[in-house]
């Protein structure tokens, strides 16, 4: 990790907005004085805490509590009102109940404090009335210039300036290590789970900051404001949607810029807690797959448990995130008890990552250093020699030279309990000296843990955690630049009609099957430019589903079936006009979409056709615009593809073709932004070599 | 828990078996004198541990170590051999090297020592060698009657008579909690983990076992012989393989008789990690699905984390094992944090667990008892009113005494750290009254946790150790009796002609398609009892996928075609016989088999026919014999099914005719031995009413 500062942009207007930016930074986390409004004389309760805090961390600034109602809170002078204050504080926190902290907001704005965070919930989380409430939030922001954190905020901590701006009940604590990780949330109580977990695992914080509602300042805002502090090198995140995912995606990118690593957790795998994510938060909630995309394309690890984000961060600081294109990444497991080891060999299969016997090299270099003949198999297995110091770490070290592995999974038995030097010594002393390693202990061994930490070990105390933080680790990869841009839909839009589609589709170059159209009344049939069958399908821009209503008459075999068929097809739907195509059979089919995420802007997507895919919800996604490889990629996450791969023996479907129109259908992120929605179902795939057609494709503008 | 001892047969055969049982327990775990074969001076090596161990928990039994070349061993006497002791000891644990091991555990034999333990390896998991090593200990406990523990047996410990004949270092502990749960395990190492982690977490053991390789007691025999033993109450498994099934299962359901609970954790959810299994014990790895459904019909609850299985007993020891049949179970979460409880969410419903919402009735009576108006939403969020005792003891009465839950789950957040009355005394003051409760504490606090098992309230350290024990308790069903016979099958077995193959299935009345056969050199058309078009297709008992080889046609539709057809079959396999039977067609199909398995006997299995079934691998297995319940319950286990169940308004296909042609299958476990697989590949799948058709068979007799 880099710590060194560097502004990020050049020039006047760059440099005023670095100069407004440690601006907000200084008010934010190193304020010189605080009011506290509406600060309780009962520590007990949440809003007589951070007097409390402040004072039990020794913070060195000026605070003025303010409470009406009492001459004293805990002891010390409580003023009736900011208007009372001997000066304009430079952060206050406002701890009183909803309305009143609106009215304490304004109150603040007008006096001209820069920066207030508010604790009160009950704004867009709570319907209607609290949508209101945040309005009114907004226009003070608008007409005073105040900035805001939350509301829903349980507050924002810098652990190097004490300052603990917090109602959370973690925070009282007697000893507050200081690291260099600065944490941020959507859920106000996970702020106390970092630090106190962390603390227990050795993981210590600069700072954390619970953003609540996200009215004002935003998560991304927030970290973007943190990131020349050269105290900070790296960032946990606690997600619960990715409503100001356009701010967040800006943070991403500039901390990649400066080599600052992002391990974030993001509620809302399913669709239980999406919902709960919206009722709790008041945010949109989008699929899933979109998240992992969206993360995946900021160059942000997303973990999937909680201690994996804990224990994750001393790991992805060290894993390089250049992408090797040679092959999938390769992980080796060497062990002490093999029971062990498999237990992380599972998840990390679960997540498809493979743990690779060594090389027949890497063996006779094992055999060399340590006279052990390790059993050529997918693990290390040192059971019976393992617990001797020089055994464990020349295999290591041979193993941290070895070209086939991207990271080293070591795997402690029993000795790490009583005997940590034994156990964790020769883990120490090879690590750092190649390719990366994490430590994995198997029984409870909280000292061995600690020195594995103490000497800048990644470590885990569980094998879950272990397999998802190399998991997490290892798909990482540097954030796409570019485009995504975000946009919000509005409304339903306007419908193409399929000819109007297909010239969409002809402008971007995706094959698409020759068509023509005729008026639904026609009294003789067309000259076709292709020989029958055929299909009629009646043109509209009205019909989204034809085949539902009747307005699709496949296989039709002559002139009078045409006419027949068109007639039907009027009668069913309506329409005026329709359009005529040859009968086209391939290998298979797929889906090709392009749409505009109302949180993360364009997307791309692939998915096989067929009811099957939709129960299976086989599909890949992306940010759009994608290259080539990338698609590519994506073909190779959808399951049902293998079927067209020449999966044992069948015939090859053109799946590189399917590539191309993939990567040139999701060009309209670029090419055309009124588009906000264009799907290709089916895109029939022909046998390799013969290409893709589509054969119907719908079309939404904004 | 029921810790009664109840003797299991009657009779005196039954009570000679017990009586066996109970001497084999005492040996085992209580003997009254133990040798050490090998014990070492050097207390660090692992040959020195057994009798440091015991000399720390102070063992009252004797003690004899044996160590040919040295007259003290740790300051005590060491005895030349075993002929030179001045008893025959109850039990030896044999810590020599492998030649030596295999000599000891002779002599013992010889001597009339009951049991032995062996630690050493390289047995059955190292090639022809191991294996003729494995041979001999079995020709030895023929020969001599003596029971082996091992080899490759890390141990055997009873916490309450202090027998530690274990060199696991974990046991090096000045404090050895006891409690009243059975730990047995295929890997050495976890014996340790079990008691340092247990310990950490407020879990205590009565006894330990690594059983290692199996040759002679299994895993299954072993704690067979505990089982009634009145001070354990409760069995916690780590499993590499199923190698001994029917004692796992024989076991199982005695436990399941006694209302003791069998928690289990089974390595090889991956088929990297089932090639480990394979390479480290020698053990066959079936495929993870079998296991799945071999524990399912053993009653024993698995879960898919190490720290589900720590944690996970207390809660499994508190959920009835009776299935609801009304509806699936449903679990109610109660928070003071939402973020934190959500983490909870995402992990259950990953296990197909619902949270639901408390229903309108409960909300009134929640509101009633403590004036909180909770917002009706999937999760019980008390994050602003909770921290209060009233309103968190409150509420969770009225959800314990609610009818349309399973299980609460309680999830707390910050105030547990440092205000542990605050936050897990309204959940002691509520638990035990109704239905069963868990808890998760989001941040680090390990007070508030003790607290909660003191008072015997599940609690967990992780999400998803909660989710993954929830999970398992409330999948856990009593034991299917009966069948499940486990028989291995020898070789390749001899297959059936596809009309031998449709006699089996009319006999077990599986409907299938009319059939007649006739020469494949016919010079004219037989009378066919159904009409064209059919399909030819080669008869003989050698080809297995007949398509393959041309021995297939299909869509014929006249005499002249089918003697054409039948002259091409004829040629392209050189059978003397083609079948003929009309072309069916369906709204889809389906695989349906059965097998004996080697490992665990007689099997059904019902996958979703086609390419693409098979690249999801979608299935569901069972042991069989299967009722017509089971038989829908794996219908609804197949995704690709729910295309046949009126998916998107499409028509339904005769799911009810496929759970009568499975439950028929399945009859073979019992009606037929000699057959050890029997596939129908495709069923043709009718409209609903109209039943389904087995257009193929293929048939493996003993």
């Amino acid at each position: 990790m880099n710590g060194a500062s560097t502004a990020s942009s050049a020039g006047s207007e760059g440099s005023s907005k670095a100069r407004g930016q440690a601006d907000l930074a200084q008010q934010l986390f190193a304020p010189r004085s605080v009011a506290i409004i509406g600060q309780s004389n009962d520590p007990s309760k949440t809003a007589g805490r951070p007097l409390k805090y402040l004072r039990q961390a020794r913070y060195a600034g000026r605070i003025y509590p303010i409470n009406p109602h009492r001459n004293e809170v805990l002891g010390e002078r409580a003023w009736p009102s900011l208007a009372a204050l001997p000066e304009v504080p430079e952060h206050a926190y406002v701890v009183t109940p909803t309305e009143g902290a609106i009215d304490a907001v304004e109150e603040c704005g007008r006096a001209g404090v820069p920066v207030v965070t508010v604790l009160a919930s009950g704004f867009g989380e709570t319907g209607p009335d609290g949508a209101r409430r945040e309005a009114r939030l907004r226009d003070i922001c608008a007409a005073t210039g105040i900035r805001v954190v939350g509301p829903s905020s349980l507050g924002i901590v810098d652990l190097r300036h004490k300052t603990l701006l917090t109602a959370n009940a973690a925070f009282d604590e007697p000893d507050l290590p200081v690291g260099r990780i600065f944490a941020a949330s959507h859920s106000g109580g996970m702020i106390g789970t970092f630090l106190s977990r962390g603390k227990a695992r050795g993981i210590a914080f600069a700072g954390l900051v619970s953003v609540g509602n996200e009215v004002d300042l935003s998560l991304g805002e927030i970290c973007v404001a943190t990131l020349d502090d050269p105290g900070i090198d790296a960032y946990l995140l606690f997600l619960g949607s990715l409503r100001r995912a356009a701010d967040l995606r800006r943070f991403a990118l500039e901390a990649a810029a400066r080599g600052k690593p992002i391990l974030a957790y993001k509620l809302g795998r399913s669709a239980a807690a999406r919902e709960l994510a919206v009722s709790h938060t008041g945010a949109l909630a989008g699929e899933d797959d979109v998240a992992d995309a969206f993360l995946a394309a900021c160059g942000i690890a997303r973990v999937e448990t909680l201690e994996g984000l804990i224990e994750g961060m001393p790991l992805l600081a060290r894993m390089p995130t250049a992408a090797r294109t040679d092959r999938a990444p390769a992980v080796a497991v060497v062990t002490t008890t093999a029971g062990g080891a498999t237990m992380v060999v599972d998840p990390l299969a679960g997540r498809g990552i493979a743990v690779e016997p060594p090389s027949a090299e890497t063996l006779v270099r094992i055999k060399a250093a340590t006279g052990i003949d390790v059993a050529p198999a997918r693990i290390v297995d040192l059971t019976l020699a393992g617990a001797r110091y020089e055994v464990m770490k020349g295999a290591l070290d041979v193993l941290a030279a070895a070209p086939e592995f991207d990271l080293i999974v070591v795997v402690v038995g029993s000795s790490a309990r009583f005997y940590p030097d034994l156990a964790v010594k020769p883990i120490i002393d090879s690590a750092g000296k190649g390719t990366p390693l994490a430590a994995f202990l198997v029984p409870e061994a909280p000292e061995a843990l600690a020195r594995l930490s103490a000497a800048g070990v990644p470590n885990f105390h569980t094998p879950e955690a272990c397999a998802d933080a190399v998991a997490a680790a290892l798909r990482r990869r540097p954030p796409k630049p570019g485009a995504a841009v975000v946009a919000r839909a509005a409304g339903a839009g306007r419908q193409l009609d399929e000819m109007q589609a297909y010239a969409l589709l002809d402008r971007l170059r995706v094959p698409r099957t020759p068509s023509i159209t005729v008026r639904a009344d026609a009294m003789a049939a067309p000259h076709l430019p292709f020989p029958y069958p055929v299909a009629v399908k009646a043109l509209s821009a009205q019909l989204a589903h034809k085949s539902d209503v009747g307005g699709v008459v496949l296989n039709v075999r002559d002139d009078a079936a045409l006419l027949e068929a068109a007639a039907t097809v009027r009668r069913a739907t309506g329409v005026e006009r329709v359009l005529i195509q040859p009968m086209v059979s391939g290998l298979g089919e797929v889906l090709i979409g392009y749409r505009v995420d109302p949180d993360v802007g364009p997307l791309v997507m692939l998915a096989a056709g067929g009811v099957l895919a939709e129960v299976y919800r086989d599909r890949s996604l992306r940010l759009a615009p994608i290259e080539l490889a990338e698609a590519r990629a994506m073909i190779g996450e959808v399951k049902a593809l293998r079927a067209l791969a020449g999966y044992r023996g069948r015939a090859e479907g053109d799946l590189d073709a399917v590539a191309h129109a993939l990567a040139a259908l999701s060009q309209l992120a670029t090419a055309d932004r009124t588009v906000l929605e264009a799907e290709v179902n089916p895109l029939i795939v022909l046998p390799k070599g013969r290409g893709v057609l589509a054969v119907d494709a719908l079309v939404r503008l904004a």
